[in-house]
């Protein structure tokens, strides 16, 4: 028997209702921030990746040569598709843009819970940034509205600056290659292995104690507002850092005013890619284990990968839907299910033409509709009915064409009536409004 | 600069928008019949195509190994991925199954107007028939209705049935082999090929003209239900043949109970697929040209690709997604374009305060709200916001933040009046539901 490959998911009537009801949600919310949809292709050409995350990268992706020998790979996430559409062809619209985008991405990975090799992610982004506070700051109160608005409980949101991060490590004097080296440390807390690497670059101890102690800064937005100049001072070997903190602060006074909740800063937030400029931000839901992230992102600049002179700022997020909808069913969240508002049971062959007009009388007012042929008798209609999870059975008899009715049953009340033919879509959406 | 690969696109938030509306309409169309969504994998084992379409198929896909050296393919279609994952399951689940997709499809082929490497399927199937005559032609009630809904004009669904086409064939003598030659030159009607492969094949004259009369028999409903005695005669040689039309002529009396239209009976239709047992259909704008099918679809029977021993007879279609789109763009057809319902303009950064206010009132009740940050003058503030597409302007200065109130400008209306700061979203809100 053929399997699907691993990995990968199908998803059935249960799960897809569930999925695209998320799906509605987050759209809404990202909708009413003023952010349009765009897509991109599902495969890219293999050199936007490599020449955006290293040739590491290929390790990871469903990479491989088209039938015109072109190096081509399924996308492993949408950042770079959007900025390479973003150079192409919408470039000249007014900025800031804000767009957002719902798609699959693909990544050759040893699949576990919460990790699978075709995962979803929603994700938004400003380019061409506006103003830098604002824009960062609307960007984070948008990814908690659209964690909200899931219906998922109990996340955290993390913030941090990778421009004070850098800038501190250029004030130990750690060049670029070194930088490199550390920030993946950074970036997965590996505190010690950091303190290993640093002390063979020959750090003395009190700038390796200094950067660690940095590093685990961690604070409420009050406590930032509050102890800015502290914090500040703490950075006097870096007018860099200083400056990065003095910008940060101003982000986060806005976060506070827009009530971005619950978030607390954290200085050692390092995010993987060396494309980051200033604000980062992860979102955790600590049910999730291992693979708790549920949203990140920060500032960025990309426009290196593009071979495009003007400076481009953007700033974005994604949200990793998969580990959304599994955190969402941990919690027992309960989703619509499908649904059907009436079963139509003729009772014979010789009423099959009057429940054929009921049936589109059902579809014409918009109502869910479906018709019993299987030829079951009337209790295993029903149950049929009940499994379809119907409102109402419609039950048209040889008694009931006489009288020009459909008795028609309420599954969940268990009561019954005679309506006329004409009539039982009006009195289906009447019941329901109710 | 990076292009994305060749017959493939990116598109644009005016395009998603279209494209989600459409979407948004086909999916409720086919929830007003009852049939609840699924969606498989991307990408499936090489295997699963090849056994349903035969291995020439691959000089069409884009099939790669992945790094587990598995054969994975891009999938080309989405019923061998449904009867699939149907098999593994969702079997047990009660008959008949109804079920619908929206998915995106790789084919390489030349790229062409209607024709991309990367395209979309909307399709629905009803799997584990419960009455042939009745879910074949709710099928084709359910096709018709889709693209009703669409808002495309001017189609045309022309119905056949393979069982009949196949059992002429065997009346003439030809065998499996003769049938499958035969049967794609019928399918893309070229009937001199056909008419010079049957002399080859040694029919005689009468035979060739005989078949290629019956191939070119077009009616209405009404003469089929008419005339039905007359074409039962033509079709004397089979009886399998007269029992196909014995059934053919149940399933096209309920279509015209149901009223379906615009429709022709077409006995030349073949579809490309050998799985297909009984009735076929296609549906064409004409306008496309060469890729005027926008729709398509029959009974079938796929249970030997999946070595089950069951008969599971199925019947579905898939509409071309983007030749819909292709069609409504032609027709000029006019889609909701993106917008937003206010655009706030704080006048200097001391408004900022109330205007985040603002501007979470507005995001609370629904709206789709955006900011001014740019640093604008009023009047590129205002056609900002009408590049928005925005209905109102919010505007917030010293002056009305002295009196508590925002200034709120119509912008169809280029009507401006003064709001208190609490019921911005409420006025908004009441005038658009005027």
């Amino acid at each position: 028997m053929l399997q699907r490959p691993r990995g990968t998911r199908d998803f059935a009537p249960e799960e897809m209702t569930a999925r695209r009801a998320l799906e509605t949600r987050l759209r809404a919310t990202v909708q009413s921030f003023g952010y349009n949809e765009i897509a991109t292709p599902t495969f890219e050409h293999l050199e936007l990746f490599v020449n955006k995350s290293g040739a590491d990268i290929t390790k990871q992706l469903y990479n491989f040569k088209d039938k015109g020998e072109r190096d081509i790979t399924l996308r492993p996430e949408l950042t770079a598709p959007v900025m390479r559409f973003y150079f192409s062809d919408l470039k000249m619209r007014p900025k800031p843009l804000k767009i957002f985008y719902f798609g699959n991405c693909f990544r050759y990975e040893r699949p576990q819970d919460g990790r699978y090799r075709e995962f979803w992610q929603f994700g938004a982004e400003i380019i061409g940034v506006a103003d830098k506070h604002y824009d960062n700051a609307e960007l984070l109160n948008l990814a908690m509205s659209c964690l909200r608005a899931s219906g998922l409980k109990g996340f955290l949101m993390r913030v941090g600056h990778v421009g004070i991060l850098k800038a501190v490590l250029v004030s130990l004097g750690l060049g670029p290659e070194q930088q490199k080296y550390a920030m993946p440390l950074i970036d997965k807390g590996e505190y010690q292995g950091l303190e290993d690497y640093l002390k063979e670059q020959r750090l003395t101890p009190q700038d390796i104690s200094y950067l660690l102690e940095t590093l685990q800064q961690k604070m409420t937005l009050d406590e930032l507002i509050e102890g800015k100049d502290a914090l500040s001072r703490r950075l006097e070997r870096s007018k860099d850092a200083q400056q990065a903190l003095a910008d940060f602060y101003e982000m986060v006074k806005l976060i506070k005013e827009m009530g971005v909740s619950p978030v607390v800063i954290d200085l050692g937030i390092a995010r993987g890619l060396d494309y980051y400029t200033g604000m980062v931000f992860e979102v955790d839901l600590q049910e999730l284990g291992a693979e708790k992230q549920v949203c990140g992102g920060g500032a960025y600049n990309l426009e290196e990968l593009f071979e495009v002179k003007e400076r481009m700022d953007a700033t974005g997020f994604a949200i990793g839907f998969d580990r959304v909808m599994l955190g969402l069913t941990r919690q027992n969240y309960v989703f619509e299910r499908p649904f059907l508002d009436a079963f139509v049971i003729p009772m014979s062959r010789e009423c099959l033409t009057n429940a054929i007009k009921v049936l589109g009388q059902i579809h014409g007012s918009g109502l869910r509709g479906d018709m019993e042929l299987a030829g079951r008798g009337m209790g295993k209609s029903i149950k049929h009915a009940e499994a379809l999870n119907a409102g109402f059975a419609v039950i048209i008899g040889e008694d009931e064409l006489k009288k020009g009715v459909a008795s028609v049953k309420d599954l969940a009340k268990r009561a019954q009536e005679e309506v006329a033919l004409d009539d039982v879509a009006a009195h289906i959406l009447s019941k329901k409004a109710k």
